[in-house]
């Protein structure tokens, strides 16, 4: 782990509010919707999809944003970079972050595209599927890269997301340099297994050259990754990388590799499944928690099990607790 | 009960959305708020209170909009009359309140102040702390009411909140009116203590004068309502009045009455309690479920009490469950 830091981790993604709403498995065959995926949607399309859905719930979102909130909430210092417009989704979406004594001050746009927004609906299984219009994230460029904040952070936590807004990747690959010449530690997270489809090759060359140190994937994305439909091939061709992997399998636990070294971890047990939005992102959350305090891998599986136990319980991505005090009562205070 | 209608019931209120956040009782104090109270605010405190709000969760809400969606919810047919502006609050309540199968048609303020938001505080304890910014809907006004639609609801319920913005409350007068004229029943509910202080006599002169049969009360309003700190005087009092009186107790249940008869209802055993907001809204409207169907005064409170349990065990004040399908479990089917 590098020394002394201002920030433990410093987040770079999509700025997005989350807008929520039930509905059954017909409707996403009816609106052509993918179960489980994130799909990107143009402005026309989210609006129909939007007037086609229930009442909703509007809650700050955005994959990395809700690992930097998560991170908070567990006592670590974050700070984020991320794109919005000036309108009323983009002054929630910087209210909630600040509110959670998040550092966050990327000038937000003052014109063009709306604040960006995901169109999510969950299913009675507790599934979320996710439609997202990108807006104004589309505008993050390398200017936004705050170089200081990235030199001065334990860990850079990149969004494989992030790779969508083509300007935007840049601004990654730039917080990546200034991390890594600090003597800094990437983290990426491959973010939905058809984003690693479209940009594989991209995301094993940012790997393999050192971009990242550290990577989080769930099952299918590290499938998606590999193209292979066997988990332990996957996982093998993983291990062979050389980088910290943290890979997520929902109710069948975690596991975590590091050169020859396999931990394993079970999920953290739940009375009911109400939306598994953010499960993946509050398991990051909770692993860099514990991995920027030099903690025990398997101490880092456990907090990222347990921040994702959390956050499937209610509706939304961002934590109802204080999952620090939330980890002290399961035996993972720091 | 009247005769065949179009809507069994047609709301006359406020639009609001809600932006709820979690905080300890020591944040009311600090900001001078009056816990389990509704206070009205400016733009320029709506700004700092939510400036200094944690992270917040958006709902559309409104006391009788919340009403109308949970008599959807159980199978009704409803619609509402109330004030947005075209913006992006004002969009969020349209399409929520739309979304529920409730016919809703007022104009949106082309300009002038933005859609109403009420910052509500939920204490630990589940009670919640509101401030209301009112904004546009200080622009309904009697041309916003549709005397056809009015006409051909079978109940017209109407929120003593619309007593604040001035001229909402012609508006209100006059869907009383033509409720009266159509021969159908307008109910009022006194939706908080400090407006019923504010508001007493011409509360008291508007039940008195035949403006509503049906009274909506929680224990506190009922005492504002009387001066009194007795229930059973008051009780008494509302008794006197002649009007079929619905009196909520929380955890004690209510009390209806109508003339001499008294009808006394439990509450419905919760696990947890979350968040109240909506409580009183959704007995409402489980009780009006009931009645609009000719039903026992019994099984209306029981129907009430029913929906006022499911919204205090989540976050917001719209039903996340089917109502209906609710009842239905739990032996209260139509």
């Amino acid at each position: 782990m590098p020394a002394q830091a201002r920030y433990d981790v410093v987040g770079l993604g999509n700025a997005i509010v989350d807008v929520i709403a039930r509905a059954d498995d017909d409707f996403l065959v009816l609106h052509d919707l993918r179960k489980g995926g994130m799909t990107l949607i143009d402005e026309a399309r989210a609006r129909s999809l939007y007037a086609a859905m229930g009442q909703t719930t509007v809650v700050s979102g955005g994959s990395a944003a809700n690992t930097i909130i998560g991170l908070a909430s567990l006592g670590r210092s974050a700070a984020f970079i991320g794109k919005v417009k000036a309108d009323e989704l983009g002054e929630m979406f910087a209210h909630d972050i600040r509110a959670a004594n998040v550092a966050f001050s990327t000038a937000p746009a003052g014109d063009g595209a709306s604040s960006a927004r995901c169109l999510i609906v969950v299913t009675p299984d507790g599934q979320r599927t996710m439609s997202t219009y990108l807006g104004a994230c589309q505008n993050l460029c390398v200017d936004d890269i705050d170089a200081e904040m990235v030199a001065d952070s334990r860990v850079v936590y990149l969004e494989g997301y992030l790779w969508d807004p083509p300007a935007a990747k840049d601004a990654f690959r730039k917080a990546s340099r200034i991390a890594r010449a600090a003597g800094r530690e990437t983290a990426l997270s491959l973010s939905d297994a058809f984003c690693v489809d479209r940009y594989r090759d991209e995301f094993l060359e940012f790997m393999r050259s050192g971009g990242a140190q550290v990577i989080f994937a769930n099952e299918s994305e590290l499938h998606s990754l590999y193209e292979t439909a066997d988990f332990a091939t996957a996982l093998a061709a993983l291990k062979a990388e050389g980088v910290l992997g943290v890979v997520t399998r929902s109710e069948k636990g975690c596991v975590v590799v590091r050169g020859d070294a396999v931990v394993e971890v079970d999920a953290f047990p739940v009375e009911s499944v109400v939306d598994t939005t953010g499960a993946g992102d509050l398991f990051a959350a909770g692993f860099l928690a514990g991995y920027t305090q030099g903690r025990a891998l398997g101490d880092c599986a456990r907090l990222g099990a347990l921040a994702a136990a959390e956050i499937i319980q209610h509706i939304g991505a961002r934590p109802q607790t204080d999952l620090r005090r939330l980890a002290g009562q399961n035996g993972l205070a720091a």
